[in-house]
């Protein structure tokens, strides 16, 4: 079985949160490591709704500094501090969120018990910001009236898996397995040619998502994200309110239904809903009007890649 | 029928929100002027869930700066904003939160439609902070880690009222009627003294309202607070852990009904409950051990004065 890829919707509401909807907020766990995706208010009360212990999030990414994307943070922060947290914590942010942070630190006379690790956000380039032995996570420059990142989480190519009943039944030696789960094909020293095609399984593609919020209508963010697997992308307004989308530097259903078809990903899951709203079919109906593979961000809801 | 002068509890918990408790915050109404009280996170979705419309909110009222009690006034803030307020706000606090609030809304290029009106608390001495014809706000100087404040809402004296039949009996001039309700004695024209007692009907004792959160315990405390109606009294730890009570600054149970029972005051209601409690009732014993008229803050609970 495939290990976990699962992005879990911790808040879908926009600007403020309503009886229902909490500010943004989502976590990726990818095969057990916990990232969150920003932090709006009450995003630890969520996490404790889900029963997600939040302890094990090592990583914490703010797409922007409005106050619906980061409030939730020093609260956050903080609660990790009084549950006794001692892991570093990153955290990756535009400009000025450190500086947020720290100050309240200091008024409220607050030393944390763990380390934090700021990382500042280039928003004019993409960039590599995370890296393991299993993913990258690379910055999406977004189009919102602040410096703005969405985030392309990417499974990195694992190793193929051995087709062990070929590989027995031709007496592959033992020295050209590595070359041939690395997809090279392999020649031994009578100079017989292995194919790895031959001897290896057939491998799904390297799952990825990308988080692609708050933004107005871009192509350039579809250049980004092309192929994406899962791509959570804004959708404030129905697309009878653009003039409103466009002054406020926000997308409509039916945008970000374009983006999601230009960039050709495989899901779409639309997001960021105005206070306005409280049934959510008509933005679904517009974005699948676009790209038909669509489905609503609710409180709870976990989405699998 | 007397005016309401009713307090909401939004939230009763300590340092950290858990799934079914809220950090610090209430809402005092007196006759349909609203006060909130505290602003921990998550304030604004309480505030929505009791359907308080939190544009009537014209005074916030901040103990001090530790997270749990002012981490969701941002929040607030902004959503009043994007909500269209117009009309001043008026917030009371220690010194710092300004600062905090200010470098947010420029790090958001935020300019608020509507003005706030910072008054910074002294820590040191009890002043009269807020006045208007039916009330008035007095700090209450707490023992806490950082500068901290209660808050002491008292009802002015009304004018009497008359009582029309013994008046119409005894043909008591026009002009005598404003010293009569004033509570002063009438001396007509003849000589003939009326007595402001005879003539006017019994008045219950002006209302108040004393919030007392976060402090150790200090009988200090219980000196400026003497006969409050309804006192807010935090308890934070059963009085087996008094060792971390006195460590952190906080009260037990047993210790918040000794204060009530100095000040002799007409109802006890404790909160701020440690997250390490999954059952009030214990604490509730042990406060009416001390003082009997003792009840629980919990969301959503309206304590009328």
């Amino acid at each position: 079985m495939s290990s976990r890829f699962e992005v879990t919707i911790l808040g879908s509401s926009s600007a403020t949160p309503t009886s229902r909807r909490f500010p943004t907020a989502q976590l990726l766990n990818v095969s057990e490591r916990f990232f969150l995706i920003d932090c709006g208010e009450g995003a630890q009360i969520q996490l404790r709704r889900y029963k997600i212990r939040f302890q094990r999030i090592n990583h914490i990414f703010i797409s922007h500094l409005h106050g619906d994307h980061y409030l939730g943070l020093m609260g956050l922060i903080s609660s990790m501090h009084l549950l006794g947290r001692k892991k570093e914590l990153v955290i990756y942010s535009p400009k000025g969120l450190q500086e947020i942070v720290d100050i309240q630190l200091k008024i409220s006379a607050t030393v944390l018990n763990y380390p934090v690790k700021w990382v500042e956000l280039n928003p004019d380039v993409p960039e590599v910001i995370y890296e393991d032995s299993q993913l990258s996570v690379t910055t999406i420059i977004l189009n919102h009236r602040i410096p703005c990142c969405g985030f392309l989480f990417r499974e990195k190519k694992k190793l193929l898996s051995l087709d062990k009943a070929r590989i027995t039944e031709d007496k592959v030696p033992v020295e050209g397995f590595f070359s041939l789960k690395s997809g090279l094909d392999f020649k031994d020293q009578s100079g017989r040619i292995f194919r790895s095609v031959d001897y290896t399984l057939p491998q799904s593609q390297p799952r990825s998502y990308a988080f692609c919020s708050d933004t107005r209508f871009d192509p350039k963010v579809a250049e980004q994200i092309a192929g994406v697997k899962l791509l959570y992308h804004e959708a404030t307004f129905l697309h009878e309110l653009l003039d409103r989308a466009e002054k406020t530097a926000h997308s409509t259903a039916k945008e970000a239904g374009i983006i999601a078809k230009t960039a050709e990903v495989g899901k779409l899951v639309i997001g960021h809903f105005s206070v306005r709203y409280n049934d959510m079919e008509p933005l679904l109906a517009e974005a699948k009007s676009e790209f038909p593979e669509t489905d609503i961000a609710e409180e709870g809801k976990v989405f699998q890649v």
